[in-house]
C-alpha cells in the first residue's frame, strides 16, 4: 500500500529496453515468416519490456471497474437517469452486466470500485469502497472536486491495482461506469490535448444532434468556468472529474509501479490515461489499447497517447468490456513469443536470407 | 460419417431465421445502450441462427489444420522449400507452432490433417491421415488432381468436422499449411470471383516485386492451361488444388451439416470457403470471418463471401492462427446474448424511448 502519490510516481520505471531487444531477436527466430504475426509481435515485445523478460508469461487477469456519479447530469446531458450508475454496480455484482459476463467467460477477475456513487451500496466481496464523495459537483458551476479529493481518488486506484497485482493479475483492465462521464471525459480530452469540445464530444449514450450540440456547449462551459492547467494532471482531474476517472488514472500508475500491463478500454478509460500520463509520462510504457471505440473523442485520446488499438468492433459500452475482450489476444501474443519453437529447435528449414540462424534441412 | 458429398450437401439447412429474430429482440432488452456491443451483437445473432437458439452456448472449440503439398512449387513461387510443409506438421504435433501455442492457451483442441503431404509422417493422436496424394500436380502443366480426388479431399474434411462436432466442438476453425498454397488460392480466387491474377496474387511468404510478378504469371498460366468452370466447385478444386484446400472446404460443409460455426482464417482458408460456397451456397450462413489478412487477395475473397472480419492485426501466417485468436471474441458474443441480465431482471432503469420494456426505477 502506498500512502503518497509522489512515492508512487517516483517508483515507476521505464519498460526494460534490453528485454525488448532480446524479444525482438527471439521473434525473428520463431517458426513463422518474419512479421507474420503482425500486431501480436509488437504487443509481445512491449510485454517483454513491461515484465522485464523476453519470455513473458501471463498468469492472472483482472478488470477493475470504477463507478462514480457526475453533478453535470443536472445539465441534461444523458439519456439515462443518474440512478443507473448504482443500479449497474448492482448488476456488475450479480454478474449480469456485459463486462461481468465476459470476465467470467474469459477467466478474468472482476473488482468493482465505488469511487463516488450517489447512492448507498451494499457490502460485497467484489466491491471496494473508496467513496471520495457522493457524486462530483456540476462542472459547469465549479470544480468537480477538491485537489485533495483528486489525489485521494488516484491513490484509491493505485491501491486497488496493487491489490490486483499482488493477488496475481499480470494484465489489469481499466473499466468504468458513471452516468455523465462521457461529458467529463470530453472536457478532460479537450483540456489536455487542446482539441475543441466539438471534436471531443460524441453522443455517449444519447441520441439526437440537438442533444449532442448541447453537450458540446456544456463541455465548453466547464472549460471556461474552471480553466484547468493542461500540464497538471491533478488540476484537470479536480476541475473536470470524475472520481472514477481519478481511480482509473491511479490504476494505471499502480499497475506501472508493479510492472503490470494496463489494458485500456474506450473513451473514458482513455481520458483517465491522459490524466495518468500527465501525472507520470512513463506510465505510457505500460498501456495497451484494447479497442477503438465508436465514441467520437476516442481517436483524439489514442493519438495523444500514441496508442494503436487491437480491436475495432464498433463497441461503445465502456465498463471495461473492450479491454476484457482484448485480453486473450494479449495473452496469445505473449504465449507465442514465449512458447513457440525456434527454427533450430523444431528442425524447420528457414528461408535462405534469414541471418539470425542457419537453415536446417533444405 | 457421410459417404457421399451429395448427401452432405442435401443435409445442410439455412440458419434459423426465427431464432435470429428472437435473438435480436433479446439484444434490445439487455442492460446496455442499444447497439453498444457493436459487431458482437451481429455475431451473437448469427450464432443464434446457427445453433437454432436465441441463447446460444459455446461448449468446445477445435481448430482443424489441413496440410498438403503443391506441385506448383517447381515454378519457383515460394521462399521456403517444400519440405517445410512436413516439418511444420511435426511442429504442430509437438506444440511449437503459433497455432498450437494459441490453441493450447485459449482452450482449443487441435486436429491436424495430412491431406497430401509429400513426405511420410508418423502416427500421432492429433494427426488424421487423409493423404489423397503425395502433393498435387504442377497446375501450370495440368490439373492439380482428378475430380475423384477433389471429392475425396472434400469428404475427408467433412468427416473430420463431423468428428470434431461429435466430440463437442461448437466452433470449428479452418486452418492450413502448405508451401505453395497461396499460389493455388490466388488461382482459385481469380477463377471463382473473376478478379485478375494481378489482383489476387500477393507476396505469400515471398519477398521481392520480381517474385510477385512471376507468381502472378504462374497463376495466369494455371488458369489458361486448366480453364476451370467457376460454377463447379469440384472442377475449380480439381484443376487448381490443393488437397488441404479441399479438406477445408469439406470442413465448412461438415460443420454446416452439423449446425456448427466455421471460423474462417485468412486467404487460403477463405479460398477454401469459396469452393464450399460454390458447392453449397447455404454453407455461407455458418461462416464467421476471423481476421483480415495482410495477404493481398484476401479482401477479394471476403467481399465475394460478403464476410466482415472481426480482427485486423496485419497477420499473414495461416495455420488457423487468426481463427483461433478470434474464438474468444465469438464466445464472448454468445455469452453476452445468453447470460446478460435484461433491464427488467436487473432492475436497471431503461432510457425512456425503448418500447421493448417499460423502465424500472427512474
Amino acid at each position: 500500500m502506498y500512502g503518497k502519490l509522489s512515492e508512487v510516481i517516483a517508483s515507476i520505471r521505464p519498460a526494460n529496453a534490453e528485454a525488448m531487444r532480446r524479444a525482438l531477436g527471439r521473434q525473428r527466430n520463431l517458426t513463422k515468416p518474419p512479421g507474420s504475426l503482425g500486431r501480436l509481435e509488437d504487443v509481445s515485445v512491449q510485454l517483454a519490456g513491461i515484465f522485464g523478460n523476453e519470455r513473458p508469461t501471463i498468469g492472472g487477469k483482472a478488470v477493475i471497474v470504477a463507478a462514480g456519479d457526475h453533478g453535470v447530469v443536472a445539465q441534461g446531458v444523458t439519456a439515462y437517469p443518474q440512478e443507473v450508475t448504482a443500479q449497474m454496480v448492482l448488476n456488475f455484482l450479480s454478474g449480469g452486466a456485459a463486462v461481468s459476463v465476459m470476465a467470467r467467460r474469459l477467466g478474468v477477475r472482476q473488482i468493482i470500485v465505488d469511487a463516488g456513487v450517489a447512492a448507498d451500496l451494499p457490502d460485497h466481496p467484489e466491491l471496494r469502497s473508496a467513496r471520495i464523495g457522493r457524486g462530483t459537483a456540476d462542472i459547469t458551476q465549479s470544480a468537480a472536486m477538491s485537489r485533495e479529493q483528486a489525489e485521494q481518488s488516484v491513490m484509491a486506484g493505485v491501491n486497488v491495482a496493487v491489490e490486483a497485482a499482488e493477488s496475481g493479475a499480470d494484465l489489469i483492465a481499466a473499466g468504468e461506469m458513471g452516468i455523465g462521464n462521457t461529458t467529463a471525459s470530453s472536457a478532460i480530452t479537450a483540456a489536455i490535448t487542446g482539441a475543441s469540445p466539438q471534436d471531443t464530444t460524441g453522443a455517449g449514450t444519447g441520441r439526437s444532434a440537438d442533444e449532442l450540440a448541447h453537450k458540446a456547449t456544456v463541455v465548453q462551459r466547464a472549460l471556461d468556468v474552471n480553466m484547468p492547467d493542461a500540464n497538471d494532471g491533478l488540476d484537470v482531474l479536480a476541475k473536470l472529474g470524475g472520481f472514477e476517472i481519478g481511480v482509473l488514472a491511479g490504476v494505471a500508475l499502480g499497475a506501472a509501479s508493479m510492472r503490470r500491463a494496463v489494458i485500456v478500454d474506450g473513451f473514458i478509460s482513455g481520458a483517465a490515461m491522459l490524466i495518468a500520463q500527465a501525472l507520470c509520462p512513463t506510465t505510457r510504457d505500460y498501456m495497451i489499447a484494447s479497442h477503438r471505440s465508436a465514441e467520437k473523442g476516442h481517436g483524439i485520446v489514442l493519438s495523444h497517447l500514441n496508442l494503436l488499438p487491437l480491436l475495432e468492433l464498433d463497441m461503445r459500452l465502456g465498463e471495461g468490456s473492450g479491454a476484457v475482450l482484448a485480453m486473450p489476444i494479449v495473452e496469445a501474443a505473449a504465449a507465442c513469443l514465449t512458447d513457440m519453437a525456434t527454427f533450430g529447435e523444431a528442425g524447420v528449414s528457414d528461408r535462405d536470407d534469414n541471418e539470425v540462424e542457419a537453415p536446417i534441412g533444405g
